[in-house]
């Protein structure tokens, strides 16, 4: 095996060790995967027990299963949740019956389109069972009795979802969620698990100014859970990201928050256009991943969506084919790359305000020129400070101020700082 | 005869039988328009004396005539009222005299660049008299005395309009006004009047939203005693259409509103462009129809107009040639068509508000999931669903969804419709 | 001599005259030079004081120069103030020594790219002596002794800078600023002082609607000096212009203010739009001329620049090849036009009121059509009154007016004009 020699490679690692768990949106298999993750950060695990009503919703029965299987006459285990989580329909309540072909057709689910592939499917608010197969499994199955049996069980217990706080120096938060309930699909949202985690390690390395709160929960149920157990505590989330699919091949894609105009959407816009990487940004859509519960009209907060390939994009979405295979080290690398680049932006993206905003500040007898007299970027830093002293109003941020004045954005964060110092401009 | 088949073929029916009356601002020509509508639609007609104060204008004294003729020395009509009520400028004084051809030219109108047409003219507000002839036929007059006759009369009488409301489930109004004051002229404005009529007829076998007003007034003057004689009312005019020009065979013009972005302008522009039709949708200029009273600055009301070839476009405008080969049954019908699609459009653009905003509600337990599993739009209308409850902010009209989700305004209409249903939202 | 035949030749004798004076931020050239421009335009002359707080700076010493050179050990001047005011670094402290080439070259400033140039270099506030001179010329001093003389003196005086104000019909206010304190440039900025002299002359031939205010000041320290006698005052300042480069065979390049969208912005782009000249208009940085003092944030006044080629975008800026053949009578005299044209339009954007805005007014008989019958220009001066009365709301100006409408300022002017008349609309 190759020595781990990097984040992507850390993550690929803790990828491979999540992949075979069966999640679901409650039960041991998001346990498991929690705990995983939480050897790589320190998790706080809140645990909801069912019935309890969260904003429209109530928290269902937990899920877990032993095994699941359809055999043959001869015993021999046609499709097999040992060999992979996604053989069972989630959520599929306990069977154990014999019947033939036939009967069981009707709980059989293919892909006809991509025939040697294994669907994804749940069933979580109808109570129902079933098994995900290849086309060409099926297609070899003479007729006759089969034995079908999902050793499950739906009990009352509870949702679990995980946070982790980087307390920063002001309370007012950003969030970056992802959901934890998909079993073994590797890009969605393993990949957006693994760049969470090792994000949140790289933020805890500074002395952020934001507090970030990260949330590994399980969609839609998990974070609409997250949301009424917060509900007092979202005006404090200023900005936020949901990580999916992060680890493909494809270009990265914003989508941007329901607002449109949102802090995150700037950055996040700036940071990719000014990287040079291929990508794209999206308008908001009300689909999607916990975007949609983040920016429902009540919340309506600032929280975009990273992806690499998006929701539904590529025709693995929600098979067996994103497996370990579909995605990689330097995809997931990429995407953390530019989460860190982009909260680098957010975290120093202050308004400030000029406190000799009539004329032009003698910056010279400030020792501002000298002091940068003898640096080659000496001219850009120069520029800077004027553009940051002509727009410090309390109205443009520092990311306003490089991209008005076509300056980088570090080269204008460090005019702020020098600024600062000389008390010319406060935040 | 072909049989009248379709409401292209009732349009141009009715456009025939208006064609040969000679309309002028005031008289019976207004009249006896009314009355042929009268036929196809209950009209309430007001009559509004000689000297009545309407905002800044003053009715007029009412002009009649009964006949108009140059003859020449052997008594023949050469230019005959009788064949055209274009032939004579409108609202001449009477005059009877015998006069030489030089004299006489001053009085006399053509349009060289077309020389067999004959121009239509006016002199409403100064005393004069004249004819309008084709060139061709001035050319072969030759010199000597003429009798020149108009048998007019200019006396107190009334100015004349009428109204067809059909009542909606709220007071709120859309009116739809169309100029009746041009003599013999097909597309300007007869074709309005006929698609007015025909579209007052669908509107009443709905049950609509608005209140509909439709306004059959002579041009300037009439919309403006409209307006000064519903000066109190017109806060309730929240919608408005003039038509003009509407059965030439150019493709349809929508004008925006002086203040262009009202209802109206987004709802025809959307319609137009939905329809996949050629359109031009062309900025407000403060001179064509009525649509130049109703967005006067003191008034500024959402209203619009809609037309083929506008105003002064096509060089047979206001002349002999926009006769009854210059419309056809089918752009009449055409025209008609997008004023009711855009009218449905406009009556159902509501603005909701989301009763349960705070994250997804739950669709399933509703039944909204299983009540559409079956249909082969089911997705559509889920994602309608979704975009809907993501925009009932009461700052979005469904015509706003509509455009931002890329959805058919009947998919999102529809799905608001079910939300509604279940309490979800509210308007 | 070629007589002097129009404004073009006036500018560029006055540049003639005014180049060969040493100005500097302070001293007597800068006094020579408004005496200079006295003889044309009645100048206020303000003395301000060494050590006088303006905002955040103070006012230096001033500096004078009567003599300075580089000889050889044959007492012949290889570098001699006496040919151009450019040898020597502006404020440069007296210095009587002799030394080696070697110790020399520390003060000695060329420019290698442009062996044959000398070029401008001024240290205002660290206290430094220097000279200019070609790269040619240095390498052709063989080692040895040089005797470097600088005969100045740097002693409390004042700071010195003109006014010249041309009442208008309202106290409110058009400045005109240019910065005088650059020795042998001709560009940079003599020719942006003959045009403003010029323009001021042309302006107090008319009967101004605004009081226009033209400020001849040393740059930045004269800017700001300017601003801080009168802070009470420039709330009465509504717009701006900087003049600066005016005379080079560039084309116009107008420079936003810091609001972006001043009344003077739109006046500036409109003109330069509308003469159909080939012309830039950028958008605002805090860099350049003098409009970086008027438009600092405390300020934020609607001032903005106008150049042929701009601030540092040609070779000879800021060298000894910015000379009386880089700038021409014609350019100045178009740089002229373009100001006439715009203060034109500018000084006449009035906002009006529709004292009739219900409906249209009868134009008819207020002889407004009349008037007009007989022009052929009369359709074009009829819209014209038809947009001026549907756009005088109090929120569009007429240049709103021109520019939506398509007509020419002067037509739409001419028929707010006659709507004044009228009593149809009021300012």
């Amino acid at each position: 095996m190759a020595p781990v020699s990097g984040p992507g490679d850390d993550m690929y690692a803790l990828v491979e060790r999540l992949y075979p768990l069966c999640r679901s949106i409650t039960g041991d298999g998001v346990r498991a995967t929690l705990e995983i993750v939480g050897e790589l950060l320190p998790l706080t695990v809140h645990e909801v027990p069912t019935g309890t009503q969260v904003l429209d919703w109530t928290i269902p029965q937990e899920w877990n299963i032993r095994d699941a299987y359809v055999a043959d006459a001869d015993g021999r285990r046609v499709v097999d949740f040992a060999a992979s989580s996604l053989h069972v329909l989630g959520y599929s309540v306990p069977v154990h019956r014999t019947m033939p072909l036939a009967e069981l057709r009707a709980h059989l689910h293919t892909l006809p389109e991509h025939p040697s592939w294994v669907p994804y499917r749940t069933s979580y608010y109808q109570p129902a069972w079933g098994f995900c197969l290849a086309q060409e499994t099926l297609d070899a199955l003479p007729d006759g009795d089969y034995e079908v049996r999902i050793d499950s069980t739906l009990a009352d217990g509870h949702l679990t979802y995980a946070e982790h706080v980087i307390p920063g120096q002001v309370a007012d938060e950003v969030i970056v969620s992802c959901h934890v309930c998909h079993p073994s699909l590797a890009n969605d949202n393993l990949a957006g698990i693994a760049v969470a985690t090792y994000l949140a390690r790289a933020l805890a390395e500074g002395n952020p100014y934001y507090t970030y709160r990260f949330v590994f929960a399980p969609g839609t149920i998990g974070a609409i859970t997250w949301l009424a157990r917060n509900a007092d505590h979202v005006d404090k989330v200023r900005h936020g990201l949901v990580l999916a699919c992060a680890g493909d091949a494809g270009q990265l894609t914003y989508k941007r928050s329901r607002r449109g105009d949102a802090e995150i959407d700037q950055v996040l816009r700036h940071v990719l256009a000014a990287s040079g990487r291929p990508h794209r940004v999206t308008e908001f859509t009300p689909y999607g991943y916990d975007e949609r519960q983040y920016c429902s009209p009540g919340f309506d907060l600032g929280v975009g969506s990273l992806s690499r390939t998006p929701y539904a994009g590529y025709p693995e979405y929600h098979t067996s084919a994103d497996d370990l295979g579909f995605v990689s080290p330097a995809a997931m690398a990429d995407t953390l790359a530019v989460c860190r680049e982009a909260f680098a932006v957010l975290d120093r993206n202050r308004r400030y305000v000029n406190l000799s905003p009539y004329g032009e500040p003698q910056l010279g007898r400030r020792g501002l020129y000298d002091a940068l007299g003898g640096r080659s970027d000496a001219k850009q830093a120069q520029m800077a400070m004027l553009w940051v002293l002509s727009l410090a109003d309390g109205e443009h941020g520092l990311l306003d101020v490089a991209e008005r004045s076509g300056l980088a954005f570090d080269t204008v964060a460090a005019a702020a700082d020098a600024l600062c110092g000389a008390g010319l401009i406060k935040a």
